[in-house]
């Protein structure tokens, strides 16, 4: 008996647990590797940071999803390198051989050119990014409640979000919610709803990549929580008491201690060193431009998934970073596999635009199907519903829910510890 | 008007916040100190450690409990020093004056001369101890998954447990269902089943404070999780390869990656610092010896409780340093604040002992209410009902109790997260 085809993915994310998933038939083994030991739903990232939800009820051990499926193993380790050549994964502990690899690696956020900005300017990729800026949100509201200051009262109570993408307006809404409605019974000296919150976007409107009227909707939403939105709104400068924006050719400094990045992002190294590797091309957001078939070019045995990957869908433009992208993609990839195992042929990949969806604060969303558009109430109830089933495990889709139920009904956000090395005294 | 009586606490635990809730109604102005946001329910601690609970299950928001008691106030400050003479808390970043002061600062576990054994063998206190020492138990099953050589990977898979009290022996059931049980179909190359717990303790039994039948059937639980009891025994080393134990006259190496802490405590530096300050006297583990009122002597105006506290109460034995005795205390001292300012009398304080309750893993429990003693399940549906009553929120109540339905039903505990810093490659 031949030995059976090896298939290793690197990355746990959408793209390489669909991928390991659907291979679970397939006469393959499969080695699935992972800095972490669980699968991380990043769209509830935001309610993490805002003290919703625990890291545990969005993080779902791989080694439980993958248990019963003998065909696959898991490796907790870190890819350093792909060896094309040789057809070997280098781990920082190791070397892994493949006959085919998925390279799901994702991305982290990018501060343009400015990695300095990256202290003062928390992102919100890893459960590490969101228990920091949970931290950071009320290390501030309780700085502000010592500060005798008016002035360094007002810095404290100032809260910048850079980039109004999703993660941007979701952010500014639950920051809104926070500040009108969890925090207001909670202080002596300050009042919380006299916070500041400002949603900077450098393109013309609130989620830019929505149609126009959504994004009239969800700015009307965000302003109804408390939110200043500028758009058009450059940052240039970010410090550790404010940050610098330049906007229609004027240059503004804010005070403000809490800046929080929900901009930029760039592929995984492992992105670069396929470009090296392999001779894949790389675009300026560190992304792996692959083929019609998401493969390297050059290289049929290595696929490139998720938002590391650069499939050009229309026009030359890439597939947005969402996690239908990554998942329809893997469901391909397992599909191309077990029909080459096979003899089969396979048709190119085909990707179907689902719609979007953003919640921007309590009840209220937007959603775009495509053949449908709605905001508020129905929107929320569909944003609801689907991430809800997106959530992999049963007993964390109940957990969710029950602290969603209570968010809704008392505003309370319970998970807003100050967790890490000690935060005092409180000053950065 | 006369300025209100000011009412100082430091420590939000059982003690400190038990202490702010009673004095609602009494004329008094509260300020609680504490150097974290939240108030932490210590006795679950070991469920975070082992993947059931997440971190905010056991842990409420000071300022959202104390929300709507007006006559308090929370601070996020760190006390590092009483100045009796003047009657005032020096604070990390200020300083608050009081006219009553309730010290309620708590202990750490402590080393027994041997701090250098804290970086090997961390111990269970705080809920960076408790996710700390989650990652390590999930790490040496991972490094054991990984490691080809036979010998180096039962070191990883041997875990140590020092000290059979509560938190031990408790620590110790939990790791043996996660061996036999949680993680049963996890791996390829290790059988979790075969990991060796080791439960090491200095007296003649595990839960040496129990009635010695309840130790008795304690042990016998214990044993049937794969736990082996080692008793009479005394670790004279701990390195990061293993443990050095004396039993009976015999030096003994055990190879041992995982080594858990669950033996003295030490009193908070405070203790210490009221020595000097206001001539209290501390015994051995750094607890303030207080008086029949729980006062310092000659310092009617301050207040010791908790585990900081050590009241004879039985031949000079000092009562435990369990949620009980700190509660009771807090009431007391709570009532005596407010007679003193009535002007009435208050009759000295009484410890009424209500017992013992110790959960050793899956339906099994020991329960010592002194009017009856109990094991096995009767005495764990009781441990559970009187956790899931003192737990403070009622949304956290409905969210423990839920996940101890999933771990009943299902071994599975979800929140088992290798989070932190990265933890690769896979060595310490």
């Amino acid at each position: 008996m031949a030995a059976a085809h090896r298939v290793v993915i690197i990355g746990g994310g959408f793209g390489g647990l669909t991928a390991a998933l659907r291979l679970r038939r397939a006469p393959v083994e499969v080695t699935l590797i992972d800095r972490r030991n669980y699968h991380l739903f990043q769209p509830l990232l935001y309610q993490v940071a805002t003290g919703v939800l625990s890291p545990a009820n969005i993080a779902s051990p791989l080694r439980e999803i993958l248990k019963r499926q003998k065909n696959t193993r898991v490796l907790l380790a870190e890819a350093t390198h792909v060896d094309a050549a040789r057809r070997r994964v280098i781990l920082s502990d190791g070397t892994v051989e493949y006959d085919t690899l998925i390279v799901s690696a994702g991305v982290r956020h990018q501060y343009f050119g400015h990695p300095e900005w990256e202290r003062f300017a928390p992102g919100l990729k890893t459960i590490e990014d969101a228990t920091h800026m949970r931290r950071r949100i009320l290390l501030a509201f309780e700085a502000a409640e010592r500060e005798p200051h008016p002035g360094k009262r007002l810095a404290w109570m100032t809260f910048v979000i850079v980039g109004a993408g999703p993660t941007g307006a979701e952010l500014a809404g639950a920051l809104g919610e926070i500040a009108n409605d969890t925090l207001r019974h909670d202080f002596r000296s300050i009042n919380p709803s006299e916070a500041r919150i400002l949603l900077l976007e450098g393109a013309g409107r609130v989620l830019p990549l929505y149609p126009p009227r959504l994004s009239a909707a969800a700015r009307h939403m965000l302003e109804g929580l408390g939110v200043t939105v500028r758009t058009d709104c450059f940052v240039t400068g970010i410090e550790g008491h404010g940050v610098t924006i330049r906007q229609g050719g004027r240059t503004e400094e804010i005070p403000a201690r809490t800046v929080l990045w929900a901009a930029g992002v760039l592929g995984s190294p492992l992105g670069r060193d396929l470009a090296e590797a392999a001779g894949a091309r790389v675009d300026g957001a560190g992304r792996v431009v692959v083929g019609p078939d998401l493969t390297v070019p050059g290289h049929p045995e290595i696929f490139v998934i998720g938002d590391l990957a650069n499939f050009s869908h229309h026009q030359g433009k890439p597939l947005p970073g969402v996690a239908q992208a990554a998942i329809q993609e893997a469901r391909y990839v397992a599909r191309i596999i077990a029909d080459r195992l096979r003899g089969h042929k396979t048709p190119l990949f085909r990707w179907v635009d689902k719609g979007n969806l953003a919640a921007i604060g309590r009840a209220a969303a937007v959603a775009d199907l495509n053949w449908v558009r709605m905001s508020g109430m129905p929107a929320w109830l569909l944003w609801l519903v689907v991430h809800l089933l997106y959530i992999v495990e049963f007993r964390n889709r109940v957990l969710v829910l029950l602290q969603w139920g209570w968010l809704y009904l008392t505003y309370d956000r319970s998970s807003r510890l100050i967790t890490g090395e000690n935060p005092l005294p409180l000053d950065l």
